[in-house]
């Protein structure tokens, strides 16, 4: 089985640190995960620095990344304003988020879940006109920190909704950690049916441990694309208590090890958790990096 | 689906706790997974008190435990003198461990693993003889901190072997965190087709973030009884890196909301988690107690 890891350290691991880190170690921190063989990055937010100011060099990372082959920079863009950044910064493809409750869609972004799906058609539109890669993350599709429970059947009523404009990718995101495997088989089977257009890929935070049996959910049901972080950084400036990314290198310990195949060295990947533990001053969640590999760390 | 959790936070939960711990808080320990509704508890090991000095008080442990209707305590049993005091501290079930590799069969118990199979079908004898319930768990089985890889043959030889001496429960302990999902479901079906009367138990580790997954796995592959240890603390004195058990109340999280009925209150294990984490002077692994439960702590 290949299955692709799609690195959100940059984006959705930094967003939420509070002291600002300097341009050259999210450029470097890109570079190392390019060098361990990562090929989908999740590189910069162009969110209005006002609203998340850890992101507000997202033109300068851009610009100091470097260009590889085979190597895709993705965007977070929220409206017409970030796509015009994004496109100008050369991201190679937009992530819009659709949140699933009109609570944390406020909070989030500033308006209702209805609009923010009329803002996906409307950003879908243009960059497909444009030629860029687009996909549609799905928020608090497993629960939502103000509004609680988010039912399936709302998730999937959302899926045939953001369906119509025709992303290249749905994700399903379980931004606040409170997903489990049952449902995680039931969203992707519903999404697979709703969307057999789309690619699938799904985004989970450990914050109760039940990211890592998420993901290999995930592959049962059939997804390909698995979002994780270097070091299991990460969380949400706007939901309270959304800790930690899955880890891309403890994700990349079990996948290797089940012979699945990703074309990422865990063993760089390992030693770049560590190091960004540095960069922030504080150890990074991931476990791999303090327990060290098995039968050997490469 | 009903799945019983094993408590084994005052076994292999404390017994790599370098300070000693006070009797008086192992039976508190005992007390409150009992309160949560837990009712199975690996309670004490009959080790020689020079090996893991622990343990030293495991009579003085069972003599203050509540006698409950349904709770079931269990003791670890390495020889014939740790039966005799097994069967003299008035334990319900002894839980014999045969080490799947030679060298780590020295180290943690000093025999070959041919050795402990013979010595697990002296004290099946005796158990039965004594009505006592007996599990064999196979250690290391998903990989050895000395040896290396385990491979699923010669586990599923040794699941052969110890069950000619028919052992009420078999358990497969992945000792070092080392194991997959995939892994598991391949050791869970040989173990079913070989030794289809003995119930089924599995004991893992999150040394590397795959043991939340393991147990899904587990139980997808039809195991129904899991260990946990509350607070995730835990470790083994003989196998270098042997960190976390997973957590109680964070298996419980995972398991209630998928639906799982276990009988226990996750948030008084959880509240336990933080008072063992008092006890040990450091918090605990275990995510529950920091995050909250979603949609309330309860």
């Amino acid at each position: 089985m290949d299955v692709t890891v799609l690195e959100v350290a940059p984006r959705d691991g930094l967003q939420n640190e509070s002291e600002i880190i300097a341009t050259a170690a999210k450029i470097r921190l890109i570079e190392r995960s390019i060098e361990a063989g990562l090929r989908r990055i999740e590189a910069v937010s162009f969110v209005h620095p006002q609203r998340v100011p850890q992101m507000a060099d997202a033109e300068a990372v851009m610009a100091g990344v470097p260009r590889v082959a085979g190597v895709s920079y993705a965007g977070l863009v929220f409206n017409d304003r970030g796509l015009d950044r994004a496109m100008a910064a050369g991201v190679d493809e937009i992530n819009v988020v659709v949140v699933a409750t009109d609570t944390f869609s406020h909070r989030n972004q500033g308006c209702t879940t209805a609009e923010g799906i009329q803002r996906w058609h409307t950003l879908a539109k243009r960059a497909a006109d444009s030629g860029l890669r687009r996909t549609v993350t799905i928020a608090a599709a497993f629960g939502c920190p103000f509004e609680g429970e988010v039912s399936a059947a709302t998730v999937l009523d959302l899926v045939r909704r953001v369906a119509e404009a025709e992303p290249d990718e749905i994700a399903l995101a379980d931004t606040i950690g409170v997903g489990t495997p049952d449902r995680v088989r039931t969203l992707i089977a519903g999404t697979a049916a709703l969307a057999p257009a789309a690619a699938l890929r799904c985004h989970f935070h450990n914050t109760r441990n039940t990211g890592y049996a998420n993901a290999i959910a995930a592959l049962d049901a059939g997804a390909r694309v698995l979002d994780a972080s270097t070091g299991g950084i990460g969380g949400c400036p706007f939901a309270p208590a959304a800790t930690g990314n899955i880890a891309t290198e403890d994700l990349l310990y079990m996948l290797d090890r089940m012979g699945v195949t990703t074309g990422v060295r865990m063993d760089l990947v390992s030693e770049t958790g560590v190091w960004l533990g540095d960069v922030l001053g504080t150890p990074v969640p991931a476990l791999l990096g303090r327990a060290g590999g098995f039968p050997s760390a490469g």
